[in-house]
């Protein structure tokens, strides 16, 4: 795809856009602030821009003068990049233009590591689970009558060099007909052993060279969504990808309700039907969009939270939400998919990912072998935020987990207008440093319903650094605009005023939205300082982030510095795996490697209990402020905080009443 | 039970009689004839004897005359044994009596040897698949919190040494709940590898102490009965047994019928489903008999020929009835039972004993391991002898086997007046020196209706040894008695008249008759001659018997080498076992290490293919002669038909005209 450079004046900052990418949304990446509150629809009227080289396409609405529009004057909500252009931002004075150019910078766009299977090969980790390996066999005669079995084995042994060989019962049964269907020439399916001194599985049999035909199936079971691909084990390539809501979500949004559901009659049966058919739905799909024959599927890897894990397997999960929280087993035995209700054929062999305890499951021990952080040298904090956050530290040698509950608020929970990452919910946010007007992104780019995880967390950093709340979250009282009010005795500061919202109310953030907001990311950030002190260690010594999840797709790394969730670190040493239980999910599909070491890697994951964890409380405490107690431990927001003061102090403006500080 | 001694005059021969046994069959055993062609009705009224000394039941008929009952003389086919008695047999002549005297000799009884537990015990091979282990685990705290299966691996490392272990699905399923129903306190069902080098698998875990409860089912699925037992594994005990008709009769009598039944459209399905039925029912009936809980049943042992093991398995059976003969498969990898529709609890683990070839089965394993023949230095020959008679020649260094069609005569196929064993079969058979009149014993003392197999070697062997039929089976046509008739062209000995039988025709044994009798053992000891020589041995180095099977336990020892279906060997040299399936399947059921040794077993007995072995011909033409051209191999009889003639000579009676010989 062509990309177009985009230069805002008077900050003079280059950027690269994409075709039909809104103004306001390449600004808004630039760290060019633009006032914008109605969240793109062209209804504020406030985004005026003008274009000064090169054209643009539409941008132009009511309120929009015709004046203006003659002029070169653009809505930069509604104008999409066509060209290389340069855009000037209307500025009262050159004042504010030094002022904006002193703060801001081009935000960092996370960027999913994907799983690279050339890669793979040239480190030596492409030993496929799954081999099919075709033979021309001799037929039997009267002086060599041995059983058909024997034969396979036998032949197997001589020309092939493979040893340790076993048969389902159902290769047994077929071996008889398909041997003599064309002539003694078939293709088996061989599936390797986890443990080097085990034996290699032979689970299926087919008449003729069906070599080229060898899939897999990488499930991602989430207690919200399940995730499948299908893959072509010879190319390495996915050949179909589906997600689906869970079923059991009309049983209880979260593993608790799922549970507490499961301790019902005939609860435990239900939730393990419904999540069953939600794994059918998905195959069915990736099936019907690779276009594969599903008798050369031969292993199916699935990967979820521990609740999630005994619910498939219709083990009781009751002890799991109940202090000591004791989960059945960590380690499962392969089973025959077809056993747990899979609509598929009855040789495929289903693999489950091991969980570390109650709450550090297998979609965590998926994301740290997917990630190759178990094989990593360097001091790793492996991270996945969602209501529960899970947190691994550790490298090659050792690895510490541990799980703590953040609570809702990145998923729009505990916020007054929040909401999950959905249409209309505001996912970017801007202030203006003088007038501490703001400039809204919507997704969608429609007008705001609402605040969704990512949004919340760029507007605490936005605020933090501008000095409009402090370091407890409580607003400036005193900056004279009137977005900053107090309703029914609760400070906020209001995001889009009623008519500029589809709600037809007053979208605001209020303190006790960031109070939450910081509870959330103080469990989280002091759960990993905990963690590593356990191990003797401290924060500034992780030389590597990597974030599994969805919401730690969205997360702007930068802003989730600011506000203290994650510790101070270069981008380059960040890592987004996306979908992190998928993606070990799809690694153990691809290699045996995997496979083999996740049993080691299961027993390494030593899980604390940060309940029990003395330390873990005044950890908390501390984290209870943005971005820390510890300022000294976030130098960049410091300096940032600092420069804000000494640039308005240069501008000679005083904001507000109140110290900052 | 208290025995009598009955002594006979003027043999002066004595013997010791069960309370209720009848003269007959007590002077049968003794070697004395007495004229009885009624088998035992008291219909004839020839089997008059004069009772001496002692007292008697019953025994008086209106065939015998006041006067003589008066006198003391009984028919011995009535008269039972209550005391000890001195019987005297009516003879024409001193001469007769010494004649007689010289003749016949107590016959051997046929004892079945029974597994002993306590000597397996001794012999250091009591090594239980199958241990129940009692653990008092401790319940986890906050401290230790470990998963549930973790808990009870690391307690029965601990504890109880116990390594490698591996839990079945169905385990990890219920384990959360069951530990918890005790506090702690649990049983947990160990299975353990038949490799040294494999796991064991935890099979089931029960709350509570239920380790004095511990059961097996041992199982021979015979192509016509289908026989069970079930085990008590702590004190080896058989608490149930049961026989029943293999179900799958109805579509075929013998394996080659039901491989053709196999072929129809849904023919093998149907197959699968009958044998299966009869299993169920034969488990049904002993766990009844037992009153055990099917709870604490761990393991079921099965054993049978080639092809009801793929019939039971559901694996088309087409192949093995069509050469080469090739089977599926030679071992069967442990299935859970109800896989294959056995109404039995779903934990518990079934074995398939191992074939060799398409013709010598897991039967013939099962009896090779459970008579102890492997472990043996001597140089046994093993035999199982039914329609198909399977022969397995060897040591503890090596074994050679093969199978042979001897056709049905043993079965009481292919004789005129053959039957199979059961009420009104004459079993059993003497025949007067001088007027050649019969003594007929039947199954259960009733009036003959037939020949089975057993008596039909007993006769041939009387008949030949007193020189009434020639060394080709050709009866001596000037033995001036009315038995001996051309019937239609053919040659009979008329055994029982017309009005002395249940069907109303006159039961004979025709020269057709016996010539299959000959083809039947010819074929039998040309195989055995045929495998000596193939391993460079011959008959006389044999030094152990081993005869399995129905017809094996009612075979008569003497007789059975007089017509030379055995080779002549001491009686302390031959060990009947019975049902060796089912003693293998019994056996493996109560110790490992036959388990173990079964693997290496199978694999070294050689196979050879008569049919594919040149000599096997003319060893067959040989032995196509009572008892074989060669009669040097068989000095006995050479010796007692040697006597025969002398004595004879001695009491200057010829008998007809014609030389014997």
């Amino acid at each position: 795809m062509n990309t177009y450079k985009v230069t805002f004046l008077p900050h003079n900052r280059e950027i690269d856009a994409s075709p039909g990418e809104s103004l306001l949304r390449v600004a808004l990446r630039a760290g060019v602030h633009v006032n914008a509150s109605c969240g793109g629809e062209g209804v504020c009227g406030k985004c005026r821009v003008l274009i000064e080289k090169g054209h643009i396409l539409e941008g132009v609405s009511e309120r929009l003068s015709k004046e203006d529009a003659a002029k070169g004057y653009r809505l930069a909500c509604l104008a999409k990049v066509d060209d290389d252009v340069s855009v000037r931002i209307p500025v009262e004075s050159s004042i504010d233009a030094s002022v904006l150019n002193k703060l801001g910078a081009p935000r960092r766009t996370a960027t999913i590591h994907h799983m690279d299977f050339n890669s793979l090969k040239e480190q030596g980790l492409f030993i496929p689970p799954v081999d099919k390996i075709y033979l021309e066999l001799s037929p039997p005669d009267a002086q060599n009558n041995m059983p058909d079995v024997t034969r396979l084995i036998e032949y197997l042994k001589l020309k092939a060099n493979e040893h340790k060989l076993e048969l389902t019962m159902q290769v047994i049964r077929k071996l008889p007909g398909v041997l003599r269907e064309k002539d003694f020439k078939v293709t088996v399916t061989l599936v390797r052993p986890v443990r080097d001194d085990g034996k290699t599985l032979i689970t299926d049999i087919q008449p003729g060279d069906t070599t080229s035909q060898s899939y897999a199936i990488a499930m991602d079971i989430g207690t919200t969504t399940v995730y499948g691909q299908l893959i072509d084990l010879a190319s390495g390539e996915c050949l179909g990808e589906y997600g689906d809501f869970n079923g059991q979500i009309s049983y209880g949004e979260d593993v608790i309700s799922r549970i507490m559901y499961a301790e019902k009659p005939e609860g435990r049966k239900k939730l393990q039907e419904v999540v069953v058919a939600t794994l059918n739905k998905v195959i069915h799909e990736i099936v019907k969009q690779a276009k594969v024959g599903t008798e050369n599927i031969s292993t199916i890897t699935l990967s979820g939270n521990t609740t999630m894990t005994q619910l498939l397997l219709d083990i009781d999960p009751r002890y799991l939400r109940r202090a000591p929280y004791v989960p059945a087993s960590t380690m499962y035995p392969p089973f025959s998919g077809s056993s747990i209700g899979l609509e598929i054929n009855d040789k495929v062999i289903a693999l489950l990912y091991p969980v570390v305890s109650s709450y550090v499951g297998g979609d965590i021990v998926a994301g740290v072998m997917g990630s190759g952080m178990y094989r990593s040298e360097k001091l790793t904090l492996f991270l996945d935020i969602g209501t529960n956050a899970e947190i691994v530290i550790g490298n090659q040698d050792w690895l510490a987990c541990t799980a703590c509950s953040a609570g809702p608020a990145f998923e729009g929970g505990g916020v007054e207008f929040g909401m999950r990452a959905a249409k209309g919910a505001i996912e970017d946010f801007s202030l203006d440093p003088l007038t501490f007007e703001p400039m809204l992104v919507t997704i969608g780019d429609v007008r705001p319903k609402g605040i969704c995880g990512s949004g919340l967390i760029i507007m605490t950093a936005v605020m933090l650094e501008m000095g409009v709340i402090n370091n407890r979250g409580h607003f400036n009282r005193d900056l004279g605009t009137p977005r900053i009010r107090q309703n029914n005795g609760i400070w906020e500061y209001v995001l889009a005023w009623k008519d500029e919202t589809q709600i037809d109310r007053d979208i605001s953030l209020s303190e006790p939205d960031i109070d939450n907001l910081i509870r959330a990311k103080g469990a989280i950030y002091s759960g990993c300082m905990t963690l590593l002190e356990e191990v003797g260690l401290s924060m500034d010594m992780i030389e590597h982030i990597i974030l599994a999840g969805g919401f730690g797709s969205y997360i702007d790394l930068d802003r989730a510095m600011t506000i203290g969730l994650l510790p101070e670190i270069d981008a380059d040493r960040v890592t987004f795996i996306g979908n992190g239980s998928l993606l070990g999910a799809r690694m153990s599909s691809l290699t045996n490697r995997i496979r083999k070491d996740v049993v080691e890697v299961t027993k390494k994951m030593t899980n604390f209990e940060l309940s029990e964890t003395p330390s873990y409380m005044s950890n908390y405490v501390a984290a209870m402020f943005l971005p820390h107690t510890e300022i000294e431990k976030f130098p960049r927001t410091k300096q940032r905080m600092e420069a804000r003061k000494k640039s308005l102090q240069e501008a000679g403006k005083t904001v507000g009443s109140k110290s900052l500080n």
